[in-house]
Order: structure tokens, then sequence, then C-alpha cells
């Protein structure tokens, strides 16, 4: 039987960097991990009831409990390190020595600010409207002001990584679902090659394709192996022709794909300062 | 003049975890960082090359460049860590010691799972489709699948919020705007107001409001700061007397929103095993 261990992310604030480091378990396959996220942990009657919460965890379990923690408040975090646990700390990992080389004390719970980091959070905003405004070719209006344009079949993955680029980095994402007729015309409409430049595409394997689409619409032509593997192949080669790159989504998370785009794509410098959000 | 500091993050993979411990740097507001994301180093010309990179920037400024990395290789690891920094290293600090708590070899590189920590790839899939149809009150259909149900005025961050809460969590949420046409009848309609049990409101200050509208529709009755108040004191006066729970958006981002959003409703429990993605 695979061992089983809780793990609880416990913060003062929304949890939300914590919560990103538990990610780092899945460089653990060995081990199923049951993850409690508990925000807004900043007084101590709140402390109080998380030790008895990871305590009865691990009355439940027979190993250890894993405590993912960011509380900048000292005396809490002793507190809540009472506690038997495996404490991942991010305070005294990271941020107190960070503030010993930068020469600063750290700002804590409330006061720090919450944009993604790099992007002010009404840049963040406008992305995600412009990326749902550009979502599937609904408009050509305002085209010139996106950073990247996705291009590929129907069902291959581009709308869920154009939001996840505008809603992480803040990258105005358009994307354009080539469709039977830009396959009989062999090209891209002129509207979007005009902005060859912000193109990269998305393909996808036909199995997958077929399997995706027949969720949606069962036995429909549509969805039929032979229709996807049609338009795969001739969506290649029209990418192909066109000189566009392209990542192929099958077994890519929208993290991957975007990080691949990421590095396609012009960027602005990242800056952080108190000035945003 | 603000200190300066350029900022790496270096991963043999996405980057994905190391970028989100970027946000750490917020605790810091007197200095100025400038982030450069470099995902897939996973060789030794490519980490020749970043060295190199951070020996420019290094150069440029007048301060140790800070360098966030996750890079299973141990060789490449060394290699990086010959570059003048400050170095955060995932791996060192807290992947090979939980390798220790554990009593595992942690999988490095490409070996490792994408999905979002506690919820399998397809389910959060499934979840951004299930937000977007679900967006701005377009259909009924299927609403007793959803998790949340946010209701609130127009513009007062339902869109930005319902997908983060998918993107991040496999949440499925849809959203309700309250419209004059609510207003006039004083209730919700039945067909959201049956899932009572789902339902969490948004607000926002009249002033905030009124700036959000009148970028979308300048000098508008829509926009005006008289309809924004009236709006918004109808709407909060109709959640008070339905029972329904809100929180201020005016200073809030989409993460403290959804951390808020998520104490209130019913979560399946979040596990992590290798069979999912």
């Amino acid at each position: 039987m695979m061992e089983q261990r809780p793990v609880f992310v416990v913060s003062d604030s929304t949890g939300t960097t914590a919560g990103a480091l538990s990610k780092l378990l899945e460089h653990f396959p060995h081990t199923e991990f049951t993850i409690s996220r508990l925000p807004f942990i900043d007084n101590l009657e709140k402390i109080e009831a998380t030790k008895l919460s990871i305590e009865v965890a691990a009355a439940a379990n027979k190993s250890l409990p894993i405590v993912i923690m960011s509380l900048g408040d000292m005396a809490l975090r002793n507190k809540l390190k009472e506690t038997q646990a495996y404490f991942i700390d991010l305070f005294s990992t990271f941020i107190d020595p960070l503030g010993n080389e930068l020469g600063q004390e750290p700002l804590t719970g409330s006061g720090i600010a919450h944009g993604a980091v790099g992007h002010s959070y009404d840049e963040r905003i406008e992305a995600i409207n412009f990326s749902l405004n550009h979502d599937d070719g609904q408009t050509d209006v305002n085209l010139d002001q996106a950073d990247v344009i996705l291009v590929g079949v129907s069902r291959c993955g581009k709308t869920p990584t154009s939001l996840y680029l505008a809603m992480q980095f803040g990258i105005k994402a358009a994307n354009y679902p080539l469709i039977p007729e830009d396959f009989e015309r062999g090209t891209l409409p002129a509207s979007v090659l005009k902005h060859m430049d912000k193109i990269f595409g998305l393909s996808i394997k036909p199995e997958r394709l077929h399997s995706v689409r027949s969720e949606r619409r069962p036995n429909s032509r549509y969805a039929s192996l032979e229709n996807c593997r049609k338009e795969i192949s001739t969506a290649e080669n029209m990418m192909r022709n066109h000189g566009i790159t392209w990542a192929d989504s099958t077994s890519r998370s929208v993290e991957e794909l975007s990080a691949i785009i990421l590095q396609k794509i012009k960027q602005p410098e990242q800056h952080i300062h108190p000035s945003e959000r």
C-alpha cells in the first residue's frame, strides 16, 4: 500500500506562494499526499486550531504530517512549530535570509502586495479581458495589441493556454481556430497573417483530439478519428508553409506550453516595485 | 535612488514553482527587482549561457544578482553555483531534505508531473471550460454541477475570480451578474436561487466601479458614479436579504478573493498521487 502523508499549507495571508511550493511534492510519486489549505491564520487562536488539525491528522496516519508554512509573525511561527510535524518554513528558510542579504526587514501579513510578480495587477486583469474578448477568433479589433496569437485546430488547447498566459504573466493572448474555411483557402486569414511575428501554433495527436472532441460531440463527423487526422495534417502543413513554429499539446500542460511560448515571443522586462498594484 | 536587483529564475523544467517563489520578493518593497525567467535549462551548454547572462547583469548592476533555481541534476546545479550570485536553491533547500524524510529519491526533470497539485490536469481543464460556459450568467444548463456561483454587479471582478478558481484549483465557478431586471424584481432569478448553498457575493466600492466602467463606456449612465452607487447599494441589500455572504473586491486580488471563497465553499479533499495527469 502506498504511504499516505497529510500536508498542511498554513499562511497568514492567502497561501498562494506556500501553496505553489506544494507542487514540489510531485517529485515524490511513491507517496500519496492529502493537502489542506489554511489561509489567513493570523492570530494565536487560529494557530491553536491549526495545531489541533495537524495533531488529529498525525494520529489518524502513521507518519509525520508535512507543514508548509508562511507566517511573518515570529511568535505564531514558534507556536505552530511546537506541533510534531515536518516543517517547510518559507520565512526562516527564504525570506529572513534574503532580508539579511538585502539589508531590509521583510514586510509581513497584510502589508505585502499580492499582484503576480512582475506585472501590475491591473495589467493582468486587462490581459484576461483581452484574451476572453479575443478567444476563438471572435474579433480582429485591436488584434495589433496582442502579445501573441495562438493558432490551431478546434479543441487543441488554445483557450486554456491563452487564459493561463494572461492570468499568470499579464500576456495579451488572442487565439484563432483553424477551420475548414481556412483549409479550403489554404492560408490563414489576412487579418491574422499581418501579425505574423506574433503567431504561435498548437498541434495535437489525432487520437487525443478524437477523444477530446468525442466528449463534446460523440459520434460526430467533427470528432471522428479520420476527420481529426485530416484536420491536423492540413493544419500542420499550413503552419509549415507559413513558417509558423508550433508545439504539440498532447502531453503538455498549460504551464509547459506557456513556458515554451514565453521563450518564443518578445516580452517586456518584468519589474517589481512598490508602485505596482 | 531605489536599489536595483536582477533576479534569474532558472529551471530544468517550466520554472512554474521557482517562478511562484519569486513572489516572496514582494516582501521587500525597497528594492526594485528585474526578473528574467529561464526555463528548460537542462544541459551544460544552457548552464554556461545562463552563467554568462547572470555575469552580464552583475556587471551592469552594483549588487549581487539573485538566482532562484530548480535543477534536479547535481552537476548542473554545482556548475551554475560557480557564478557570483545569491542563490535560492529549491533542490538543496527543500526537495533533497524532503526526500530524506520520505526515504525516496526525488524524480527530476521531465519525469515529474506538471498538474496543479491536488487536481488532475483534466479536471482543471474541465473546470476552465465550465467557468467559461457559465460566465456572465450565459446559461443555467448544468448549473447544479457548479462548485460555486459568484454574484455581483457588472464589472466587480466575477469573471477573473471564476477563471482563477478554475485554473488553480479545478473549481467549477459559474458567475451571474446582478442587473436592473433583478433589482426591479428584488430577488435573484429562481434558477440561481435554488443553488443557494453555492452562492457567494462580490461587491466593490462605487468610486472604483465608476473608474472601471468608465474605461469601458466613458460618460455613460452605466458608468456614472450615481448609477454605480445605486446599483451597489441595491445589490448589497438584495444579498443581505437573501443571506448571501460577500467580499469586497475593491482592494483584493483574485488570489485573495479566491482564498476567501475557498474557505466558504465545500471542497473535496485534495490528493496527489502518481495516477494523476
